[in-house]
């Protein structure tokens, strides 16, 4: 996990030995090197290289956002929420933080024989509850069953597809020196909601997921920032770590933080002490980080605050010319450290 | 297998007891009853009931396809093709027998801890072989990691945009008494070429899939087929009886084939012989069904003739008044059966 980012981008081994392993799961370091040698090279293409959270996509007159999540959480129903609700939110997620509106979503269901229709019917119910409260539908589905053994229990993949205004433009390429992040709220709550049900730890202080959609927060970003905006994405695997680490390296610009301007529940901050985690590397699924001009600093925070989603949005750091693609945290005791992308499998199946 | 269509939308035993199985993965009677008692009510809404290959969506003056498919089939690799193959062949059919002109894909990827590199490179080179071919790009994309033993090898899950010209207008709907089936080519080689591949069977005469993009031949068809085109759709689980029952059902209209003009090689015909199996319920990935109005026939069936993949086009029935919502078969004996959906399992993870 103290490895530098940059020797992250390298698979250990020669190619024929090599094999997947949980890590290349995580959201971090293993991911994006398996990503960057592996599936980047083998679908060429620019719009996949962006490694955003949707491609961004022209058709006529008409800017589409579209994306695809696979959710494979253990387990399929945890405090807060469920695979179901996980599997819509996400997808919202990922359009609303490119800038779109999301519109459409399809729902492609792998089922392991001898699963209970009551569970379907709940992760079903779910969906359509997630759905409907953020207004989208779902218009295109698959089912396939296989044989016991072969997946575990049910795998819920989304795809969506959003509409982003002609006006919006996000990018790495728009990050500043000088400019702010800001995160909307607490981060580790799903991680270790999902790790405390599935380990059956019982910590005092019970942790929810934070499921939600932020289709609403991120459009009231960009209606209060204007070109102030330069880009937003929600930090799921890999926590806000990894997001920040892929702000740097595809800026080249620095990314400095103060570790105490990061808003932990204290029940997270404690389960992380105790099972040795970095809140910074655990997943979220209810929250984004945007980095905007100071200029807009003020009225993105007080739009962001007046939503529930955004109530505890702090400016957690800046953009920087010194160290390019790398992120650097100003401790609770005034040292400074590198934070890097998580190298190990911290959370295999978190979401 | 032997149940008829109307009894198959029932699923048995009371609800707290139902559990998945691998029938209601098989593309015939229990998918069918799963996904209308269970997913389309919980889902609810006009574009899904549709049922179609596709959702047709409207954004500004843009009309779209958008669907998904999950596959899992096993092998991953048989004579004629690979998941990676199927998975992009397979969204851009949903497209292409949709009217669409196939644009877009994403893929998600569910690989099981351990699987080689090697493996899971020769499926994304598959799959952008395919996709090139075709002319799509794939951009966006997702990858899981899942601990061994919870999946089974490889997932792909790919979904697809298209976009679909405003005079085009399919749907069973159109469906008219006279209208004529025509099949673009021999039925069952892809289910048995998989199953052969899987169950190692030494059969002679090799049976290869038929895996290919069918855009190129649906484009044709609508073209030389104009308003004569009534519906489109490429029988893949469940195979050509199926996908026949489906129309009769959603047109409300009976449907009359002639067994002996439905195209079967002979490798495949032998080896359902062997099997027990009926080639009009096995899986094809690379054929195309489609209604169109008599007058149009000449055109059509010339146009396909003309393109590799319909260099076999045959008529192999018509839309009839009678019997509304059933698939009737005059066999080489010249007695009358009916062609119901296939209630059980017959190929699991065929796609």
């Amino acid at each position: 996990m103290k490895d530098r980012a940059d020797s992250s981008r390298q698979l250990p081994g020669p190619p024929e030995e090599r094999r997947i392993q949980l890590s290349h799961g995580s959201g971090g370091g293993m991911s994006h090197a398996l990503i960057s040698e592996l599936i980047l090279p083998a679908f060429d293409n620019p719009e996949l290289r962006r490694l955003a959270d949707a491609a961004c996509l022209n058709l006529g007159d008409t800017r589409l956002a579209f994306t695809t999540d696979a959710y494979v959480v253990d387990p399929l129903f945890f405090p807060g929420g469920d695979i179901g609700t996980l599997a819509v939110n996400g997808t919202i997620n990922d359009l609303a933080v490119s800038g779109a509106t999301p519109l459409w979503l399809s729902a492609s269901l792998i089922i392991e024989e001898g699963l209970p229709f009551s569970i379907l019917s709940a992760v079903l119910a779910s969906m359509q509850k997630a759905a409907q409260y953020a207004g989208v539908q779902i218009v295109a589905g698959d089912t396939k069953v296989v044989p016991r053994g072969k997946a575990d229990k049910v795998f819920v993949i989304t795809s969506g597809i959003g509409r982003i205004e002609r006006s919006i433009q996000l990018g790495p390429e728009r990050m500043t020196v000088g400019d702010k992040i800001i995160v909307s709220g607490t981060v580790g709550d799903h991680g270790i909601a999902v790790l405390v049900a599935r380990e059956a730890f019982s910590l005092s202080g019970a942790v929810e997921s934070d499921t939600a959609p932020l289709h609403e927060l991120a459009a009231g970003i960009l209606r209060d920032g204007g070109t102030g905006i330069r880009i937003m994405r929600d930090p799921t695997r890999g926590g806000l770590a990894s997001t920040l680490n892929e702000f740097a390296l595809s800026a080249h610009k620095g990314i400095r933080i103060e570790e105490t301007a990061v808003p932990v529940r204290p029940a997270v901050r404690a389960a992380c002490d105790l099972l040795g985690f970095d809140p910074l590397n655990v997943a979220n699924e209810g929250k984004l980080v945007v980095v905007v001009a100071p200029e807009a600093v003020e009225s993105i925070l007080d739009g962001m605050r007046r939503h529930p989603l955004g109530a505890e949005a702090a400016i957690i750091g800046e953009v920087t010319p010194d160290r390019p693609g790398t992120v650097t945290a100003r401790t609770a005791l005034g040292a400074w450290r590198l934070v890097d992308l998580p190298m190990g499998e911290l959370l295999p199946r978190i979401c």
